[in-house]
């Protein structure tokens, strides 16, 4: 994408947009490897010095601004929810927009972009790695909430942080899977949000066929 | 790690499994970013040449040549089987070990080394991405078996594919925390097998808090 220059009347979030969007139109169309920090600058119209104002990496203009985060008062609720624990906990991470403007468009592009480009995907996964061990956390709590209620017994008290460590990983897998459905329903229809209550019956389907 | 140079005596397995040794004893020790192709050569005593005979890249050498694969036997099985799906389906995939001897202190230190650096996560990423197509695959035929053995109606039957789709997500995610968790354990006591029964019971007991 080539956007007019005058990048100092633009505000922040503004600028840090159109280097997000420079960014994926170039990887759409060179690839990953190909792509530099010159080109996304010059296809901006921004200087070196504004990019690394906005982004300390081409990675980190690829993955955007939009960081995952615990929604806490989710987390509150979850613990002491009697509730599907699986698809409830899915709804414990949200991607935390910043001060950009939501843009279907460029979030299902990135998503795109980051499956299809493994060093991407590891970037990506750094970032969900810094929620991980807080996710555990929340997940034994709830845990213990259940056993607790249920009159469980010392042995299954103690087994409860590796259950919770299964599970983090179990909803990882997850958070993939709905990360890529959402990124194939939008590219069909960019204006539809996602689903949560289809997602969330799929899933009881789904559960009981595990064991 | 040094090793005595003379390596045209040695097999091909035998230089492999050098070369794989000083890669980890490097990243170790340096650290990933640091290491190069030219010190693990000075460290197993080969040439460049010896090295790009057996691996194409650093990241190849550190990753060695276990490959997953499916164990098509165990597929078979898998699919008419009515046992707990989601522990049975953890059995489908097995690391071939080629031609090396068996070296499970090496095989921990690369667990860790790959959960450690991003770089190398999205390597052995791109290598089970190889077999997620296949594994979603099976798992569609065995949810066929089991809905029609209950009779599902055509409603449903459509849904399997998606539903696969999610398993082989979740499935992704619990063979990373058989991974780690391994790694651990082999850590404590490294001719101590991993207990698959153990696994799979706590596993069920996980299962049936997931709904």
């Amino acid at each position: 994408m080539s956007t007019e220059p005058g990048s100092r009347r633009r505000g922040v979030a503004e600028t840090s947009a159109a280097i997000e969007r420079a960014a994926i139109d170039l990887v759409d169309e060179h690839g990953y490897d190909q792509v530099t920090v010159d080109m996304i600058c010059h296809a901006a119209g921004i200087s070196q010095r504004t990019f690394f104002n906005h982004f300390k990496t081409k990675d980190a203009a690829l993955l955007g601004t939009d960081e995952p985060v615990i929604d806490q008062q989710a987390a509150r609720e979850f613990i002491v929810s009697d509730g599907p624990l699986l698809a409830e906990a899915a709804g414990l991470v949200r991607i935390e927009p910043g001060s950009l403007p939501a843009d279907p468009t460029l979030l299902v592009r990135r998503i795109t972009a980051v499956s299809q480009n493994p060093a991407l995907l590891a970037r990506q996964m750094e970032r969900l790695a810094a929620i991980e061990a807080e996710l555990r956390q929340i997940l034994e709590l709830r845990l213990r909430q259940d056993a607790l209620r249920d009159g469980a017994d010392e042995a299954e008290l103690a087994d409860l942080p590796e259950q919770a460590e299964i599970i983090t990983h179990l909803l990882a897998g997850l958070m993939r899977y709905v990360g890529l459905s959402w990124a194939r329903r939008a590219a069909d229809d960019p204006a539809g949000p996602i689903d949560a209550d289809r997602l969330g019956e799929r899933l009881e389907r789904v559960i009981g066929k595990l064991g």
